[in-house]
């Protein structure tokens, strides 16, 4: 991606544009001639495939196509190198477009409508964030030119945001207090659906169990051992004991990251990797607190002595009924994706796969879901923002229906025209709806009022992840 | 038991005795003559099968054939109703010879050959107490023949020692003193063997661990009950895991006494019972330890409460070579036991049903086994006394050879002619050693020395069951 | 109670009652005037707190109680000693109304506020069905008289049902076909409220889980045994492990019903007893193959034998709106439970020991909660009569609000005039409501078409329990 | 190591050398001659530090050295690219000498008396194996030197034996038939004393125990998931149990090699690696098939399904009292090991570090410890020789006295004089043995008596790993 050669493409762009003032339809089809730039700019960070935290390159492009359209770029805030907030404008409103653009460990595949897992990478975009980034970007930049174009008053941040996934990163960014003067913040996600519903998640909390026991030849001297593993295993045991005692909506998993190196010495080191959730931060904490004492009484009952690392956590997407209903009625207006017969074809064979199979692919990725109460079990550091400012966030048809994330096919589908139409139906969506936000402030102030409703008079923001610093090498 | 027709039967054999002084032979004589005698009363304990600390008629039985014989009976010792010491003579030097008589519960069987529970009964003597008690009781009566009719000074003591299964009786006696100026202790078991080894067991010591949660209906508000349940099996769990840090020699076994009532309410009750047991007492400490803090790990892991009660504890038999040397010359001489027609087939029928079988019964029963070092794995309260006073242990073939103890085919056996034929071999060897030990000053003196070095000069007795009253309901 | 007497003071009543119409007032003026006899008939059941199919006395009395009403006994029907089922006149409609009487091991309680155990009972009625069957009684013969007076065409029937707690009682009747030909069942249950709901209940299957292993010596042999409470916890660990991947709603619980007997003994029987639900029977039965499955990798895995008996095992409760609303329109006319002064200050002093407490006790015992759809926890062998003829249940306050099911309070108010007067709102509830059913065809067709509805067309009734014959002993 | 200048240097030696008979005292000398030679190339191992099978510059540098010396080499034998077999003379006797190579994974440490990490490295030296291969070498081309010049019939073999360390390479050349026609083995290993003991070992075998389940989000879908690390966690739990119930010599241990990837991932691949050992084959088999069962169990009760990879497998070492005393009479008139000041100063340092320190190290290390019986709880490949050939085996100090195996001190030691000096004694141990072998036929005929004697008539040899190739990636 050539940085100078976008910006003189803006440029001439910008120029005549700026003497006439430009309408909805002009935004969207500014966004329509710019889809071929956005797609490649996607698919550059679908090729980079960087971890949470490493997004060196992918943050970069990214920050490079917002700086060539005149935005201020602060970049490495709140401690996080590959962070950064790109603003335009000054003043009140200041309205809030997030951007992730991390993949995931262990998981690859190439653009094929069936498994092919990419020869060279160990890493994928298994959760769209490189749509993500790419279409809020496009949305800010369309955003930008509507804002100079009509001389609109008031702030328009875009927040790259790293390490969605394990890592937090929007947390960092809220606790050091990037967040406190937005008025309202737009958000979307990659999915297999259109959709803007008034949606929940889960709260989440991760940390690392370590545990310390003494090596020992496991044949010739085991009862000098102590041995590490087995208080991982106890702990694990009482904490599966533990799942019969916590409310039914709260989950809890583990995994060994560290079970010992050889047979025949007794592990004087061995970790687990919990993650415990639940709807209500509240609860949340109370059944971390019972799950610390497995820990520690798994370290008296073998011998050992354990210490924990908190790596992440974020709150529950505090939902916003106000917010919500605009992004849906944009949503609706802006419509699904449209599959061309190639798009189709793809979809069909990839469909192949999936457990749950749609029968009319087309039909679904052009539908646009009624807006609905969602609970959604899984977490996402959008919760942090979400409690700290009004938020609403949106869904795309970026995968072929029926793909669930964190998977081959979302990879896949990801790489291809169904990813970046997908994409698009967000960046208009969100650009569409930031105007209204900037046009009627009557719907910032209901959004606030609904938000300091939910919220609760006495509520007070403290990270679930605590004040630790941010594991910048924890996909290292 | 007509205890008044005894004591003329005794009173009748006594008169003439008194003039003449008696030999070896004549002592032996005196028990054959008696065996019929101590034959029925064994039986009577047999039928009485009293468990621990519950044994009012059997220890009666016993009072009253010594009292006949002009014994001083002091019973109610050391706190235990059914305890008694019965003496005979004073001054030095002070020889005791210890009587059992309790059942084990749970297990029942006839005198047939075959399993056959006895339909009133809901215990037995599968070790063999009744044999033990009446025997050493015959023994006792015959050497205070001999002392009266060869007017030899010294005191003799039949110690009657209630709840050996698992009430640690002798160790309340030992810890209040009753042991304390006796030269040397004689003892013998019922087995499947004639054998007079130096011998050593298992220290052991044993408690009920009780955990206490949090009720709740289990289907409709699991989540605010805690189980004491989750607690026990964590222990459990890391009880086994603690398995293969302690030195091979030791064991630990448990039963769940209480494991919950009802599957729908979440216990906030219950219970294990744990025996943990090492050749070293020293080692036992250390390994209860660990065996406490899985317990209380269990409870912190579970959100319960825990507290314990120590059962009971024994130390190991500190083994008397000297003492073994004398009593293996002594069975020697007696030789062992001797199955008429009648004997073998009820033995070969027997036999049948165990596992490890004998080729010639007979020979088995009748042979005595070369004096071997031993590591027993068992565990007996004769331990306290071993460490307190020199102490000698012999075994004759009460049962079918190949018996093992507490089971059914030791209840059959010690019903019948085999069982007190055995008991009248252990009755005359205990006899004649401690004739031995009366006439032979020096021998005492070399037990006593070597049990000094055996003991160490910085010993200290400890009952490892601590400073708990005795748990006289410990079977009801 | 003397039912000779009680005839006869029916039998009065009876007489000039035949001779002229009775309407809905007449109804609940006589179930006043009887209030006092059927509160002394259930406190009669509730000094019995019979358990399980041993419910001789308690089946006795209301047998006797119907009898003298005129009603039709036929007792020990479907194999149960201690079920019947009371008729009075023929033909269509049948209606059906459940009447239980069992009551709780291991908990007693007297009538006082506070706790005081029943000095001479290990039983009690925790869940008020000495209620359950004296208001039942009471408004089948109110019913009997109406039906009488006004000549009114067809069958009442009052099934009187043993062992619902744990005994699946109804389930055998449900198998024998003994509801095959009724039109409307009704039922009510104790409560700390007054409700008449769209609820349904979980679907449950218990049974027990018998491990076999082989005995031995726990110190001396340890490694010849096969501990079969290593079983039982071993399938416990896989259960515990399942818990994370059942569906949320499912429940599993469990006690540990035999786990060894001594702790020097390798256990060589173990047993468990497990419940296990969910909303859904056909879910149930999948989660079931997989419980069985660890029960299976246990034994495998443990060296032992396994064998299962379910014991009980109960259908969800399928609801009936149009019962249900029908139901709730009569309760709110007869109205909820008036506290006098001794009622409120014997509330007031047992809501001490409430973990959740109501601010106005008299005025929630009085109140009529709005009718709501209901997700209930627990499950009832009411749950297979629902899924063979529509029924329709209410609750009613017999309890002070706040109180649980199975808890010494509902004990304690069970005795007192709280319990009768919550007793007295169902019977009249149920009365008016049964009248309704004989004199409206169009509600018991309208009930019928949504029970069809609701049920599927393909439906096909199997008890979950099987074939297994009445676990007549599983109480003793 | 310059192969053809070491041949030279050989040459050189040998002309004159070749023109007259050698006595033990030339054997002696020469050894000290080539001190220097050996242990340069003993340090060149030490420095390469390969893992199991992938020995290729090592047990390249032994080749070198042997064919030096006129050694025929066959190498790639039995299917392992880095084991051969370097012969001298043709004929019987035939007799062999093993030579290890292989380094320890995971710990690597510098020729320094106190913890210091090797910068570069992540394996080392740390069961001394350079050492035990430039020993036998430097024993065998001793041996072949005396041989041809005093004219002895016979064969020599040095045994080059790959990946000792849980790679068994003895056991596939001994199942290729590699040592059929030997008549004797010799073999050392490096240590902390200097000793020839009747010394026998674990018999042991290993697996990798695979479980796959099903993968689903743990947050979402838990559910639909299978967790094959609960399968782990089961097995574990099982064998767990089961080692109560094994004889106490038993050895089993365990790492988790493969415990999930994400927390929020259901785990769908989870694998263990299991070692088990006992004295006896027959035991281990029987104990192996119960480990088994846990496995299978495990996968049923999770929903699993399980494979195992056998990994490894070796004999317990059958010991050889004719040759182990043959060899103990070389030893002793060899000697132990002489510490000049510098190799005193650095023992004392790393003494410091030593859990058991020897009050005298360097009367420790110059000591030769009495004949004894021993039974090992280690494991070597040398025992599938052993069950083969008569095999004796000696300890050189080449450690610091309280050194224990597969520690940095073995490391360490390993790279200085008092390594060397040790590998030295057991090098003139060995020759001197061999020489002894080859002159007296009556020590053959005995000691293959007592091998026959020992190993039983009906011994039919099988090894542990069954029929499974080399599994010649394991170290990758």
């Amino acid at each position: 991606m050539a940085g100078l050669l976008r910006a003189l493409a803006l440029g001439l762009l910008l120029l005549p544009g700026a003497a006439m003032a430009l309408d909805d339809e002009d935004v969207l089809a500014w966004l329509d001639r710019e889809q071929e730039q956005y797609a490649a700019l996607a698919l550059a960070l679908w090729d980079e495939a960087e971890l949470g935290y490493l997004e060196t390159e992918s943050s970069g492009l990214l920050q490079q196509e917002l700086a060539a359209a005149d935005f201020r770029i602060e970049t490495g805030v709140a401690g996080l190198p590959t962070a950064f907030v790109a603003s335009y404008g000054s003043g009140e409103p200041v309205i809030g477009i997030l951007a992730e653009f991390d993949a995931l460990p262990g998981i690859s595949q190439t653009a094929a409508p069936r498994r092919e897992p990419h020869p060279d990478k160990h890493s994928g975009h298994a959760c769209g964030h490189h749509l993500f980034g790419a279409g809020s970007t496009a949305a800010a930049v369309a955003v930008r030119q509507w804002m100079e174009a009509n001389n609109i008053p008031g702030t328009l941040r875009l927040y790259g945001t790293p390490a969605e996934e394990g890592g937090s990163g929007k947390v960092y960014m809220v606790r050091a207090g990037l967040f406190d003067d937005v008025d309202s913040v737009l958000v979307w996600h990659p999915a297999d659906r259109n959709a803007a519903d008034i949606a929940t998640t889960l709260a989440n909390k991760s940390a690392r169990f370590r545990f310390r026991g003494i090596a020992s030849h496991a044949a010739v001297a085991p009862e000098r051992g102590r041995s590490a593993l087995d208080a991982v295993e106890a702990m694990n045991y009482m904490a599966n004991l533990m799942r019969e005692h916590m409310p039914q909506e709260a989950r809890m998993h583990y995994v060994i990251t560290s079970g010992g190196s050889a047979p025949n010495v007794v592990p004087d080191f061995a970790e687990s990797f919990y993650y415990l959730r639940h709807p209500q931060a509240a609860t949340l904490e109370q059944l971390w607190s019972r799950l610390l004492e497995t820990a520690e009484g798994a370290a008296l009952g073998t011998g050992t002595e354990m210490e924990l690392e908190v790596i992440h956590g974020n709150h529950s997407v505090l939902p916003n009924e106000t917010l919500a209903s605009a992004m849906h009625r944009r949503l609706t207006m802006v419509g699904g994706v449209t599959y061309d017969a190639a798009d189709l074809a793809f979809a069909t064979e990839l469909a192949e796969s999936l457990a749950s199979r749609e029968a009319d692919l087309a039909a679904a990725a052009a539908r646009i879901e009624p807006m609905s109460l969602l609970q959604g079990m899984g977490s996402t550091d959008v919760g942090d923002v979400s409690w700290t400012v009004p938020t609403a966030e949106m869904r795309a048809a970026t995968w072929v229906p029926g793909t669930a994330p964190h998977t081959w096919q979302a990879i896949a589908a990801g790489g291809t025209a169904i990813g970046t139409k997908g994409m698009m139906v967000a960046a208009k969506t969100m650009a569409l709806t930031a105007i209204d936000l900037f046009l009627q402030p009557e719907l910032l102030q209901a959004a606030r009022a609904e938000f300091e409703q939910r919220r609760g008079t006495d509520f007070e923001y403290r990270p679930l992840l605590g004040d630790r610093e941010p594991p910048l090498d924890y996909r290292r």
